[in-house]
């Protein structure tokens, strides 16, 4: 560890995700030595609150990652495509949470508490899974190790902040302008978010699939490196400020009881087991947002196959789901002694 | 059919389903001699509107039946129970929209566009299935006749309106709370229904499953005359008003192509196949309220498994799911010649 802690960047700062990374960072004491909070030009003197103190934000360009020893980037797969290989190549490890370098071959791929050892392979770069993957990878990984898993059909539940702070905005002013009885505006989705259900997240490929769902099959795949594991999603965006929801029903290679798989989600590590139902205890996103636990309930037999397995998994996607899976790769890097 | 139609009843007659059951009725046109409102006691002298007319509502006894031809049920399984076999017994024919008789071997369980010949052995009760269930089993309909279904894996996604008229009250109030910064009601459901998921509809059985998620497993084989089609449910209330949305992951016994099953979907009866992504075109609960038909869209093939078939369905619960099916269950009952 460096003397002092380390200097540490956040790439879209101001982002819903970013102002998170900001503040999980504070909250895990993660060892920061000097904070720089970059993004677009027009977010620049914009004051986030670190510490005690007011950090400003800087202009990201080609130079801001010189002597640095991380940065947590968070400004979508364009940004990361071009600074992100420009601050490896100074020596400043990224932690990417866009989409831009997950399947890429040589990043890894990485939930700490799922496969904490793919960090030690990286070249620079280490990508941060979607959302949608990392709360449930985090539920699957003592199932995985306890009996391997075959094949998984889900389908989520999406909270606005997924999209971002606009996101956030319309599904507010949609719900304000009901009240009012005024029209709703309608900027960020294709269609009015509040009390409506979009099956659609990311854009449509030829398959009939969105990118989304696709992500939630190849990443699952690569941070597991079991190729066979087969993914069926289907991600639905409903109005929800925050908290992603989803049902899995998981197909396993060698029986597993209930109860034995209740036994090994209790004691997994970032799982809480939340499944009491007749005492009205299951996840629910609104308990999830805040914090930064995977929530795992309503934990029962596959009564369709003979070795399936069946949940509902809640975690806060802007903190599991991005800030803190990312605040957590760079403990793990500190911890590896690698940064 | 009798001269001048039928002496028509609706029990339950102020409640969500109950008044869309008299809306339909005048929208279908069901030859209606004469209308009678049943309600409890506290509904009585309520005025509810037919053809122009106010129909003031009387209170439901057991000597309301006498003379009628046939009697739409929609006041909770109790109501049926005691008072559906008076109704038979004086020749009175009851569509029973409650949960009571559903899985009744006596009782046919009917969808006119999947089962209508099921409606000939009525002893004087036909059930309505489930709301989630119809839907389903309509878009199932032409893909079990095709191929056949081997298990169904569903995630629902349902309206408070399937709650009833307090529970719109409590998603409108709570919305309403949250505008104005005041502390949110609740009464109806045992969490907050606002931006939030519940994984919980129906009480919880010892198998950890909901009765409305078992409704969907035994009603979807009653209703196909197929007890060996498996089904694993996962029902879950989402703040919509009107319109259930599904995810459905189909294994099919037999190859279907995606193509030739949009073909099947599209010439359907009560499906209207709702299916280009690209364009922003798939169904939506939004789009559902207020219409009769079922819709199907994201139809694509399962990358998990040789022969399966994900897709997307969203109907209106309160019409589809209810109310017009009754009313399509008592147009059956004409046509068949049994009122």
């Amino acid at each position: 560890m460096a003397q002092n802690g380390y200097r540490v960047a956040v790439v879209g700062a101001t982002g819903a995700v970013g102002t998170t990374m900001v503040r999980v960072l504070e909250e895990r004491r993660f060892p920061v030595r000097e904070l720089k909070l970059l993004a677009s030009s027009r977010s620049v003197g914009k004051q986030i609150s670190f510490r005690g103190a007011q950090v400003s934000v800087e202009e990201l360009t080609e130079d801001s990652f010189q002597g640095l020893d991380v940065a947590l980037f968070s400004a979508g797969a364009s940004v990361s495509r071009r600074f992100a290989p420009i601050a490896a190549r100074v020596g400043c490890v990224v932690v990417d949470n866009s989409s831009a370098f997950r399947m890429d071959p040589h990043t890894p791929l990485v939930v700490p508490e799922v496969n904490p050892h793919a960090v030690r392979h990286h070249q620079g770069i280490i990508a941060n899974p979607n959302c949608s993957t990392i709360q449930m990878v985090v539920a699957l990984k003592p199932i995985q190790d306890a009996v391997g898993i075959q094949r998984i059909v889900v389908t989520t539940f999406q909270a606005v902040s997924g999209t971002g702070m606009k996101a956030i905005q319309e599904l507010r002013r949609q719900v304000e302008a009901t009240v009012k009885g005024e029209p709703l505006p309608q900027e960020v989705y294709p269609h009015q978010i509040a009390f409506n259900c979009l099956p659609h997240i990311g854009s449509f490929l030829d398959s009939g699939y969105t990118e989304e769902e696709m992500k939630m099959v190849n990443e699952t795949r690569k941070i597991f490196e079991d190729p066979d594991i087969q993914v069926c999603a289907t991600t639905v965006r409903v109005p929800v400020y925050y908290g992603h929801s989803e049902s899995v029903a998981v197909e396993m290679r060698k029986p597993l009881e209930v109860q034995d798989a209740v036994a090994l989600l209790s004691k997994a590590q970032g799982v809480q087991v939340v499944d009491d139902p007749l005492a009205g205890r299951y996840p629910m996103p609104l308990d999830a947002e805040g914090r930064d636990e995977t929530f795992v309930g309503r934990i029962r037999k596959d009564i369709s196959i003979p070795n399936g397995l069946v949940f509902w998994v809640v975690a806060d996607n802007i903190r599991k789901g991005a800030a803190t899976n990312a605040v957590q790769i760079a403990e793990l890097l500190v911890q590896e002694g690698l940064l």
